[in-house]
């Protein structure tokens, strides 16, 4: 077979592995929106089966041909082979080592949990979920076991979400955000201003937030005949490819902000994906890169613009418009200054954001580590809750129940939220000496923004590292001081400090 | 390896495959329930690839040995083994022929094809079409060249459909029709009783129609906790196993007994496959065992039970009490005699959706053998309309135009529903002989009559074959005489002949 057979055998290869991982994502975006509760386990099966066939396909002896072929060639591939190469490659030998039932068996385990997780937040009975918890969690450290890891387990899992993302940079990284952002939100405690959002916990049909879902989505340019919004418990993005990238939110009809900033946080999501470039479509690229750099797409939305007072200034008057007279009190200003301290990750602001992300963070590594007791999870997440936002959840429900992620498998994941801040203040940082970002949201032209972020981020799909991709743009890796500042700023402003 | 891990493996192969086609199924629901547009031709092709998929391993070197293996063991294998493998081997014997690349580009040429016809209806537009339609029928026409034929070409894709039909059989089936149904409908026309439901066609909201659909699902026993309904352009059931079956309505706000049968009739299907016995749940032969005989069930539970003085006099004040005044002179009489010509053949009456069922069936024949010019179908349609039916279409979209199946490849496939009418008409003769239908239907008890199909056919899925569903039923086969006669008695007694 010659080079470019082979080539093309490759890509036919991973587009199949590709379709397979579609299906999934379409079983499961199904599952989530709302599909009949008896068919949950077989949907469940027919996930396992699927997912264990695409990851058979990642680990077999014919990806292991290919990848040896190709790597002989390396010279003569252009960069979309060379960077399915790239991809395929970290697969094959992060994964071949997981015995292929044992992977089956957890896929299984993970599709039917989501069910059982979101029971046991509805009835605030997390002994109901500890023990499939703890058994998704003997998963995860034994496929670790199996995989091999440098310096900590954990490393394992934070590199499958963020290439080249590590226990002791990530240690650094928290370790500032320590240092500065704790004792900055106990000086807020402590300031004569007292800001807090209750102003805004009024009732807002769930018929009109859904016609602000829409005004914000067509405002920051989420292209609808690309993408679709739908309702689930919790809100997430899923794609088919970037011409069909969707998102959903949940509507609470007393707290109108939480789906506002949903739509803008997955939307941001939604329209990384929906500009990548065409060469890629539909191919194991039209991706994001990492979940990191998908973050700092996702809270560039939702906060650098979202929360900024000029784009609240652009919409006040159609959203007000809407909502009527339940909020009729609320200025500008006063939409501006709707920050509150809140025991829900997805609800924070962007100061206690990166917190909330530390409290799991601090406790993954344990886990993972295998220093746990299933039953005092709980108790734990209470207490560092306590320590660093100064909160105690009131229950389970609104503590270590709230995120969906544990009962999907997700270990190593959530420090990516935290990353999608500090690179999305770093991008903003060096965006500002590009183009005008006040002066473009003051002016309704998201579109400018939007093309800087396609130029730098978004076009490349999964074709570059999350290393390369901010190196290109800044000179320099991931860098929390440029969030720190951010917050700083913007906080002792708010606050008069 | 043993008899006992053989059976293990094609048992866990033949799941595979299922899940295969259950994700190309769940990717078609997605579109048809309304995914993004722009997404469409990317889904088109991870269809194509699945289905392709799947169809490969039904022909695979791997299957072949499943079977050569199995088969030298029959007599030591279980009913369900058993059935598994004549299922495996009927589709292997049927496609091994056609080339796996050409079956893969037909697969991608479908899935985009819908959107065409779907445009070409909306616009009356035939012209848009007929290009895609033709290299249908030229794939479907090679295929046969493939797979060979007995007899006549329709002969093969007749059989995919309705295993031992033939042209042979379905000339005296559709010869008998016409000897009798359309002179009756002759003898109709010129009666001095004159039946239409124009007083129908009042406008009822979608809302009030869906909650008319919630009160028939409820009614007849449709287990929503194992199926929903939604909303698409062309009514349709469709299933992931028997604990998740769905269906579509269309509402038409001028015509809402429109929607009122196609509730009746795709609930009929999935009450059929909701009542397979557990042994078979998520298994290759968890599906219904032809389209003739689901459309047997989907047509008794809309012809029937639904089209019974008794029935709607069940449900007559519940429905009225929902439509408002637009209606309120429709008195129960009215509402069992609204009879209406239509050219349209999801909405016909008993009577009259055989012979929509011949037009089809001939131009098929002819269009399988070859004999046909892509331009002159629209006109044959019409004449042959006229000639059966004594209608002419207002336009293509009223005729040619108004059927998704030959845009799906569908050829063969249109048979199945008068054959549905013929089954039904002869299981309710055999099913008088041991309960009163007539009673059932007045007290509420249609579990009674459920009970007795699934007895008798759901319990099975793809078990038995029709043939000898129908055996054991009857003691015969499948007899038009049956349908002749309960459409004869029906209509001489409503037009007073």
């Amino acid at each position: 077979m010659n080079l470019q057979e082979t080539i093309a055998n490759f890509k036919n290869y991973t587009d199949k592995m590709y379709s397979l991982q579609m299906a999934v994502e379409m079983f499961n975006w199904d599952m989530e929106t709302g599909s009949p509760k008896g068919g949950i386990s077989a949907i469940a099966k027919y996930m396992g089966i699927l997912s264990s066939e695409a990851f058979g396909m990642s680990i077999s002896d014919e990806m292991n041909v290919f990848i040896t072929e190709l790597q002989k060639n390396e010279n003569k591939l252009d960069d979309i082979t060379l960077a399915m190469l790239r991809m395929c490659k970290r697969d094959f030998e992060s994964s071949k080592k997981i015995p292929k039932e044992e992977m089956r068996k957890y896929i299984e385990l993970i599709a039917n949990s989501g069910e059982i997780w979101k029971k046991a937040k509805m009835e605030n009975n997390y002994n109901m979920y500890a023990k499939t918890l703890d058994e998704i969690i003997k998963y995860k450290i034994k496929f670790i076991d199996y995989r091999g890891f440098k310096e900590h387990p954990y490393n394992t899992l934070l590199d499958d979400y963020e290439p080249g993302m590590t226990v002791e940079k990530l240690d650094i990284f928290f370790g500032k955000l320590k240092e500065t952002i704790v004792p900055l939100l106990k000086r807020i405690n402590n300031s004569t201003v007292k800001l807090d959002d209750s102003y805004m916990k009024q009732h807002v049909s769930k018929e009109t937030q859904e016609k602000i879902s829409h005004v914000l989505m067509e405002k920051i340019g989420y292209d609808l005949n690309r993408g679709m919004l739908k309702q689930s418990t919790h809100p997430f993005s899923t794609g088919f490819g970037k011409n069909d990238c969707r998102i959903t939110t949940d509507y609470i009809e007393n707290d109108m902000l939480a789906s506002f900033y949903s739509v803008m946080h997955e939307a941001g999501h939604a329209i990384y994906e929906q500009n990548k470039m065409d060469e890629i479509a539909n191919t194991i690229l039209d991706i994001g890169v990492s979940t990191g750099i998908h973050e700092s797409q996702s809270r560039f939305f939702e906060n650098v613009i979202g929360r900024s007072y000029e784009f609240l200034e652009s919409i006040y008057t159609k959203i007000m418009g809407l909502v009527g007279e339940n909020l009729k009190d609320v200025t500008l200003q006063k939409l501006y200054e709707s920050v509150s301290l809140t025991p829900i990750r997805i609800y924070a602001d962007e100061l206690t954001y990166a917190l909330h992300v530390m409290v799991r963070y601090e406790m993954e590594k344990d886990i993972i580590s295998g220093n746990y007791d299933i039953n005092d999870l709980p108790k734990i997440w209470n207490e560092k809750m306590e320590e660093y936002l100064g909160i105690i959840p009131e229950n389970d429900t609104m503590g270590i129940l709230q995120d969906i992620h544990w009962s999907q498998g997700d270990f190593g994941y959530f420090p990516s939220y935290a990353l999608g801040n500090a690179y999305s203040a770093q991008l903003l940082s060096y965006m500002q000496k590009d183009i005008n970002v006040i002066e473009c949201i003051k002016n309704d032209d998201i579109v400018t923004i939007t093309k800087w972020l396609t130029k730098n981020i978004h076009k490349y799909g999964a074709i570059k590292t999350p290393i390369e991709l901010i190196k290109n743009i800044s000179g320099e890796e991931l860098n929390v001081d440029y969030l720190i500042k951010y917050l700083e700023d913007k906080y002792t402003k708010l606050y008069n400090l």
